[in-house]
């Protein structure tokens, strides 16, 4: 194990995290609040403890697979650690675990809160809640080795494999950090296509950037209480458009961008999961109808709702907690679906679902005509063995984990659906579940054990597993 | 697909269950009960319908893998829509769909009951419900070609692969028809000692009898309205026995009455189930202490609840709706895990979930050591990857079921924890769920179309879903 190396990432991680403090600071200062003290006080924490770290300079430089799950499962949980001090010494969120469970939920984009009243934080605590959302959202250390002029190609590619969302990893361009750089391009793009389109439409420039980044890293933490309730019906649609955008493999942008247009009609994730969006809207919006005044609002909110929860970004305008038992079974069912691998949403991801149903497609075929040889194929290709064995694992390892984490934070004894439904929304990095924690509600009264459970599971949720069990397994340590 | 030999075997069926009807028939003449005439109507019906389909002989006797599953499949759909006439002829249950869901719940040895008054039956009607546990328990089929002077082996051993609980057939013996044989002396041994135990504890005999059968196919219809709630605790800790022990592969019972008795140290399978039952014992009894008057009367309710759902035999002494949150969590884990494969409980089985661990264990060193070469182990042997394949595969298949089944019900409005625990109850062949399906209710509120979507759960989960499924892809009836 390379723990220079490790460390080196850990210093990087905590420069970059003082610069990102830079811009809650600037709001402070523009809003004129008293809180830009603290956040200038964070910067200057994050930059010494950073700063400390990459001065020392690692032996070797090479790094392999294990060391690059390590180093990002660390780094996330060492970005968290420091991002919820602001929180705690404004005082807005006094408990540690609290803050650092809010933090947790914005890094990894699940919009999960402790807070029951929002809208009674700084702006600049606010902006900075949001701005997690959108680093997160792209993956941290990915963005810090493509604006590093020095990543090594090999480092690079083991921390992009360990923080990207997906069974695999595409290379769009044989460099890997030039890949990266395209990826951010297309994401701060269509961030600020949002912000534009919201501006348009009349909301508060506040109000478009803030939302903007909990759509773009399907995050969800809002800046009022009632989620996006209080905004037009037009704002809504934008935010619902942009949603069900950010959750598209952004592979798809770039051929749209390129030459590759053909290649688009052959991403068979790309179009399940619209697939699955209109059914679900369409089966909702029906359910629903009686609601609402009309059929249109129904299949707004339905729409809103699906995008909401399929891309795991978590965002409201209704308390989905009092629909129809159909709805929310298939609200629930939405959100481990997740969106596509190589988007900013979670879940289990559209293409490891094609990939299961696909393995269980040959199994049964195998047992009509047990003589006949059958190979996966997915856009295209043959699917690797090797790939629908981790994905299997990775599915069975999912189960393993929701369901520990269920009985674990079960000794608090709220009621089976908000237990259910708490892990589900972190576990997929979702947000709202139902009953205790619905759209209405929050995680606050969840006991320490609990929501640090809870935190564990956004946390694998967003690296996808294998990092933070790696922490756990005493092997990763040997040597 | 050879449609000839189907219909005989159909017609086999159909004349053994007239036979299994002679039972409750005699049960009435005894009772000097009414619902003599109907029993024996019964029986003229299936035997004339039965004998029909068999003097009709089939041009082939050949049969492959796929006419295998199918025959089993229709089988229990035949004797289930034969086995349901008795309830409806004697008005017991109207309905003909709610007799049917009876039936099938009694012959997958789910347990799972619309009635809302149980002693409201016949003793006729009350004993074929729990005979059809007995029958159910071990097979139809497999029962049948054992006591067949000319079963085919090649025949005999498709039929049992499809019928069999697990994920493979072990054989003891060289002859697949002695194998039968050998594992139905077990059984009918094991469940004439629990009713002689029974009876020594001062059980009456119909009681002893009826209960024997429900614990033995690991069943769960009782024949009182609270199931074995108002026995002694020395019979329902007979009951906690048996129960745990039909849950045991039954290769262990071989081995131990033959000289193969080191054998039994290296199934890993039964003592990682005994090793589940232990800690779920632990952890509930020490969580629903509070409810009860003293340690010893909450370990006995914990472990006769444990015993009941593992096995998925669905027995009752409690209304463990009522239990803490923890407890429940822990109680829905285990109506999932299941029993072991080879016996005659249902579920997923330990068999598999170890399986699944191995291959989680093996991608996530794989993930920190890429080069390394590890093969799956169980009990000594090397695990063929096609095992450990369709393991994966029928994992996926069974969450697909589960989710489509969970959202064709939630169409009834009925809360979210019901609707899962009515689809877990009966797709793994339990009974008793929570809430409106919990200890103290039944399912008799669920619409028409739930309830045969539950009935083809109570079928696809009793035949370990590949049967079922082949009766619903259309390349299962070419040519």
């Amino acid at each position: 194990m390379n723990y220079g190396m490790i460390l080196h990432i850990l210093g990087l991680a905590g420069c970059f995290e003082a610069l990102f403090l830079v811009m809650p600071a600037i709001i402070a200062l523009i809003c004129g609040e008293e809180v830009f003290r603290v956040y200038l006080f964070s910067i200057v924490l994050c930059a010494v403890a950073g700063g400390a770290l990459v001065i020392r300079k690692p032996g070797k430089s090479t790094m392999f697979a294990r060391e690059g799950f390590v180093a990002v499962a660390l780094a996330w949980i060492w970005m968290s650690a420091f991002g919820a001090l602001p929180f705690v010494l404004t005082g807005e969120i006094p408990s540690y675990i609290d803050a650092l469970f809010e933090t947790i939920s914005g890094f990894t984009t699940t919009g999960a809160s402790i807070l029951t009243n929002v809208e009674a934080l700084s702006h600049a605590s606010l902006f900075w809640r949001s701005f997690t959302h959108w680093v997160g959202g792209m993956g941290i250390l990915v963005f810090i080795l493509a604006i590093m002029p020095n990543g090594g190609n090999g480092t690079t590619v083991h921390l992009m494999r360990a923080e990207s969302p997906g069974p695999s990893v595409s290379k769009l361009v044989p460099k890997i950090r030039s890949t990266a750089m395209i990826l951010y391009a297309i994401y701060f793009g269509m961030t600020l296509l949002e912000i534009l389109l919201l501006l348009a439409s009349g909301m508060p420039l506040f109000d478009a950037v803030t939302l903007s980044f909990g759509t773009a890293g399907t995050g969800g933490f809002a800046i009022k209480c009632d989620s996006v309730g209080s905004y037009t019906m037009l704002q809504q649609g934008i935010i619902t458009v942009f949603m069900i955008l950010f959750g598209v493999n952004f592979t798809f942008y770039y051929c749209l961008l390129t030459k590759k247009r053909k290649h688009i009609f052959s991403m068979t994730e790309v179009w399940t999961y619209f697939g699955i969006i209109a059914v679900a809207i369409l089966a909702i919006g029906i359910n629903v109808m009686p609601l609402f005044e009309s059929a249109g609002e129904a299949f707004h909110h339905a729409a809103f709702q699906v995008g909401s929860i399929i891309t795991t970004t978590g965002f409201g305008t209704v308390d989905f907690n009092l629909w129809p038992a159909f709805s929310k079974t298939i609200l629930v069912t939405l959100m481990f679906i997740g969106a596509c691998a190589g988007s900013t949403g979670g879940g289990i991801k559209v293409s490891r679902l094609i990939l299961l149903v696909k393995g269980i497609t040959k199994e049964v075929s195998l047992a009509i005509h047990p003589r006949s040889v059958r190979k996966v194929r997915m856009e295209g290709r043959t699917v690797e063995s090797e790939v629908i064995r981790s994905v299997n694992a990775f599915i069975a390892l999912y189960l393993i984990i929701f369901v520990l984490s269920v009985l674990f934070i079960s000794l608090d004894e709220m009621d089976l659906v908000t237990n259910f439904t708490a892990v589900a929304a972190t576990l997929n990095n979702i947000g709202p579940g139902l009953e205790v924690v619905g759209p209405a509600g929050n995680f606050s009264s969840f006991s320490a054990f609990s929501k640090l459970v809870l935190c564990f599971d956004m946390l694998a949720g967003r690296l996808e597993l294998i990092p933070m069990l790696m922490l756990l397994v005493p092997s990763t340590w040997k040597r």
